[in-house]
C-alpha cells in the first residue's frame, strides 16, 4: 500500500474543504449569526490539517485499484468528519454522533436528517447542509481532478471508485478535461434552477439552497415540511430539475456536441423516462381520491416519483399515508435509482437494464440452445467484465443490506422502519416509510444504529467496494 | 416443441396422482367420513385423464431443456389442479381458488394455509395435505423417474428442472438409480420420525401426518396452533427431523457408503449447521426474558430456526410477537433456505456460500491484481457455468420478488405483510410476519393476490426458470 499518496490525497481534499467552509461562514456573517465563528474555526482546522498532510509530495507514484478504493473511502470519511465540526462547534447539533450523521447524510446526498426542527438552525448551517449535497453530488475527487494538477495514471482509478454506474466512460481522452466538463454542466444546471426559482418568486436564500440540494439529488430542505409549503409552480420546477439531475451527464455532453440522436437513442435515458412516466401515472391514478382534482394528484405523484427515483428525497406530502400500492412503487424505485453517471444514487437504471437483458438472454438460450445471443446496450455488446462486476455489486449489496437490517433491528422498531431505513440510506434517498417516513426523522435511532446507517450511506454513495475494501482485514494484511 | 412427449409426461404424473389419492380415501373410509367419496371421485378423474393423456407413446424422443422446463412446470400445475379437486368436491374448502391455493401450498411444501380452522377438516383432507408435502418434497418427477421405465436422454433434464440447488449431481451414473436412492433415504427417514413420534406417546394419525409434513419440509399441521400444543419432547423430535430433512441428501448417500470424512468436510453442510447454531443461540439470548427458563427459550428458538431455515414453517409459538432482532434473523433465514439437494426451499445455503466466496475473491483480486484465485467449494473449482446460472437465478429471483410485492400491495395491506407474504411463499416456508404471522392465515387476501402468491410458490419450488419459461411468450413463438 502506497501510504504517502493516500496521505497526500487526504491533504488535498481537506484543503478544499477548508475553502468550501468559508461560504457558510460568509452567510453566517451576512445574517450576523454566532455560528459564523464556528465555521471560521472549522475552516481553519480543515485547512491546517490539509496543509499538514498535503505539504510533502508523495514519495512514489505507484497507484493501483486498492489505493484508489482506500483513498476514496478515506477521503469521504475525512470530508464527513471535518464537515461535522461546524454543526457541533456551533451547537446547532449538540451530539457528535448526530453531527456526523448529518454531515455524512449531506455529502452522500442522502438527506436523511436527525433533526426534528430544521427551521431552528442558523442560516450558515442550513446553507452548509445544502452545499454538502452539491459537493457530494458530483464527487469531491472529481472536483479535485477538475481543478488540481495531478501526475501519474491514478486519476482514472479515482474516477472509477467515485463515479456511479456499472462502467465508467471518459467523455474525452483526458480525465481532467472530462472532470471539467462534468462540473461545467453541473454548475450551469444548478445556476439555471436557482435563477428560475428566483424569477418565479422564491427568495434568494431559498433559491440557492433548493438549487444546491436538488443538483446533488440530496434532499435536505430548509423548512420542516420539506417542499410541502412551496407554491405549486415551485414544486413543478423542482420536479423537473430533480429529474434532469438524474439523467446521465454524458447525455448533456452529447447535447452540447449536438449529437441529438445518440441522446434520444440512449437505452438508459429512455428507460429512465419510461419508468418515471409509468410510475407517475400509476400512482396518480392510485391517489386520485385523496386530492380535490386530477392535476394536484399528478403534481404530487410526479414530485415524489422524481424525488425517489433520483434519490433526492424531498417531499410535498407525507406519502407514507398513501395507499400501499403507491408506497410499494416508491420503495421499488428506491432500489432502481437514477441513471449511471448522474448525481443520483440507488442501483442505477442501467444496472437494471443489464439485469433484465441478461434474464431475457437466458430464456433465449433455453429456447435456442445452439443460437448465439449477446447482451447488448445502445447497440454495443456489454463486456464480460461489466457483467461480472455487476454480479459482485448485487451480491455485496444484498449482503450489506441484510446485515444492516439485522443490526439496526436490535433497536426493536418495526420491520417496515428497519427495511426502509436501510433502503433509504444505502440508496442515498432520505425518507422511508413508517417511523422514517417523510414527516419523521432518524433522530430516534440508537447511536449504534446510526453508525450502521452512516456506513450504509457511505457504502451506497461509493457503490460499496471502496468501503468494503477499507474495512476488509485482507486489505491491511502484509503478504 | 415436442408436444407429444409433454402430453405423455402429464399423463404419467396424473396416473400416479390417481393412485396417491387412494390413500386419503382409505383414511376417510376408516374414519367413516363422507369425504371418502370425494377422494374416490378425484382419484377416478385423475386416473382417467392420466390414462387418456398417457395411452399413446410419444411420437418422438426429441427432448431439450425447453421441453424439460415446460413439462416440469405443467406437471406441477396439473398435479396441483387435480390435487385441489377433493378439497372442493368434499366442500372441506368451498372456494375453488382457496382449494387450489391449499393444494399448491401443499405440493410446493410451502404450508401457507387459507384455513382458519384446520381442526374442522376431515381426516382424509388432513392426511392429503400432509401427503402432498411428502410427494412435493422430493419431487413428483424424481418419483416418476425412480419407478417408471423411461427411454431417451431426457431424464437428466427433468431432474435438473425439478431438483433444488445451483448444480445437480447424479449420485451414481444412472439417473434412475439416483432417484431410487433418494426416495429410499427419504422413506427411511420419514418412517424413522413416525416411529419415534409413536414411541414417545403421539397417536398414529398425528405421527403419520407430522412425519410426512416434516419430511417434505412442508408445514401443514393438523392442529390450529401448528406444533404449539405438543409435548416438549415431541417438539424436540420434530426440530431434529426438520433439520435433518434440510441436509443435502448426498450427505446421507455418502454416510451409507461410509465416506464419513466427505460428509464432515462438506462446506455446505458445515455452513448449514453453523448458521443454525449461531441463529439459534442469538435468538435464545434475545428471547430469554419471555420464557420462564433458559431451556424453554432454547427449545423454542431452535424449533423456529429449524422450521424457518428448512422452510418447513411449523411453529410452537407466535414468533411474530418476539423482539424485532429475532424476527429479522428469521426473515433473513427465510431467504437462506436449506441445503441444495434437500427437500427444503429458499435460495439454498450453497448459493450463499458461492456468493460470499465470489465477493471475497473480488477483494483478493483488488489487493492482488496479478494474483490468480478461483472460487472453490469442497476443494473443487466452481465451474463458470454454475456461477453464471447463479447470477441469472438471483436476477430473476429479485425481479419476481419485487413484482409480486407490487401486485399484492394492490390489496392495501401493510408493507411487512406484503414483503413477508412473498418471502414466505417464494421460499416455500408458510408463515411470515404481521397479518401472515404464525397465528394467522392467508385467507384474507383477494383472489388476485392469491394467484400471484400461487405463482410464487410454484416458481420458488421449481427454482424459477421452469415457471418463467412456461409464461414467457418467447417460448411459444414459432421461429
Amino acid at each position: 500500500m502506497n501510504y504517502s499518496i493516500i496521505r497526500y490525497m487526504l491533504g488535498t481534499v481537506l484543503k478544499f474543504e477548508g475553502l468550501f467552509l468559508c461560504l457558510p461562514m460568509l452567510v453566517g456573517l451576512f445574517y450576523g449569526e454566532k455560528a459564523a465563528s464556528a465555521y471560521l474555526i472549522s475552516a481553519a482546522i480543515s485547512l491546517l490539517v490539509g496543509i499538514a498532510l498535503g505539504s510533502k509530495k508523495p514519495k512514489s507514484d505507484v497507484f493501483y485499484a486498492v489505493e484508489g478504493f482506500v483513498s476514496v473511502s478515506l477521503s469521504w470519511i475525512a470530508l464527513s468528519l471535518f464537515g461535522a465540526l461546524p454543526f457541533y462547534i456551533s451547537q446547532d447539533i449538540p451530539s457528535i454522533t448526530d453531527a456526523l450523521f448529518e454531515s455524512i447524510s449531506g455529502f452522500t446526498t442522502t438527506g436523511a436528517s436527525i433533526l426534528s426542527n430544521v427551521e431552528g438552525l442558523s442560516h450558515a448551517s442550513l446553507l452548509w447542509r445544502s452545499f454538502t449535497h452539491w459537493i457530494g453530488g458530483m464527487g469531491i475527487l472529481v472536483f479535485v481532478l477538475a481543478v488540481f494538477p495531478m501526475s501519474g495514471g491514478h486519476s482514472m482509478y479515482l474516477m472509477k471508485a467515485e463515479s456511479p454506474g456499472p462502467s465508467v466512460e471518459k467523455l474525452v481522452p483526458r480525465v481532467k478535461t472530462t472532470a471539467v466538463i462534468l462540473y461545467g454542466v453541473y454548475t450551469f444546471l444548478t445556476i439555471s434552477e436557482m435563477v428560475l426559482l428566483l424569477c418565479t418568486g422564491s427568495d434568494l436564500f431559498t433559491s440557492v439552497n433548493m438549487a444546491l440540494a436538488t443538483a446533488g439529488t440530496g434532499g435536505f430542505g430548509i423548512l420542516n415540511d420539506s417542499a410541502g409549503s412551496y407554491a405549486a409552480h415551485t414544486q413543478v420546477i423542482i420536479t423537473v430539475f430533480m429529474i434532469l439531475f438524474g439523467v446521465n451527464f454524458n447525455a448533456y455532453y452529447l447535447l452540447l456536441r449536438k449529437k441529438w440522436t445518440s441522446v434520444f437513442h440512449s437505452e438508459e435515458v429512455r428507460a429512465y423516462f419510461g419508468i418515471i412516466l409509468v410510475s407517475g401515472l400509476l400512482i396518480a391514478y392510485n391517489i386520485r381520491g385523496i386530492f380535490p382534482n386530477p392535476l394536484d394528484a399528478l403534481r404530487h405523484s410526479f414530485f415524489q416519483v422524481g424525488s425517489i427515483i433520483t434519490t433526492t428525497g424531498f417531499s410535498t406530502v407525507d406519502f407514507s399515508t398513501w395507499p400501499m400500492f403507491s408506497n410499494s412503487i416508491l420503495v421499488a424505485l428506491m432500489f432502481v435509482g437514477a441513471c449511471a453517471g448522474s448525481t443520483g444514487g440507488g442501483m442505477k437504471v442501467s444496472r437494471f437494464l443489464i439485469m433484465v437483458k441478461t434474464a431475457v438472454k437466458e430464456l433465449f438460450t433455453i429456447k435456442h440452445p445452439h443460437g448465439v445471443k449477446s447482451v447488448r446496450m445502445d447497440g454495443r455488446m456489454i463486456e464480460h467484465e461489466t457483467i461480472r462486476s455487476l454480479n459482485i455489486y448485487i451480491i455485496i449489496y444484498a449482503l450489506v443490506f441484510v446485515f444492516s437490517v439485522l443490526l439496526i433491528s436490535l433497536d426493536d422498531h418495526d420491520f417496515t422502519t428497519n427495511f426502509t431505513a436501510v433502503a433509504a440510506t444505502i440508496n442515498n434517498i432520505g425518507p422511508g416509510l413508517s417511523k422514517v417516513g417523510p414527516a419523521e426523522n432518524f433522530g430516534f435511532f440508537s447511536n449504534f444504529a446510526k453508525y450502521v446507517l452512516m456506513f450504509d450511506m457511505l457504502a451506497g454513495r461509493l457503490e460499496l467496494l471502496p468501503m468494503i475494501v477499507l474495512f476488509a482485514p485482507m486489505t491491511w494484511k502484509k503478504k
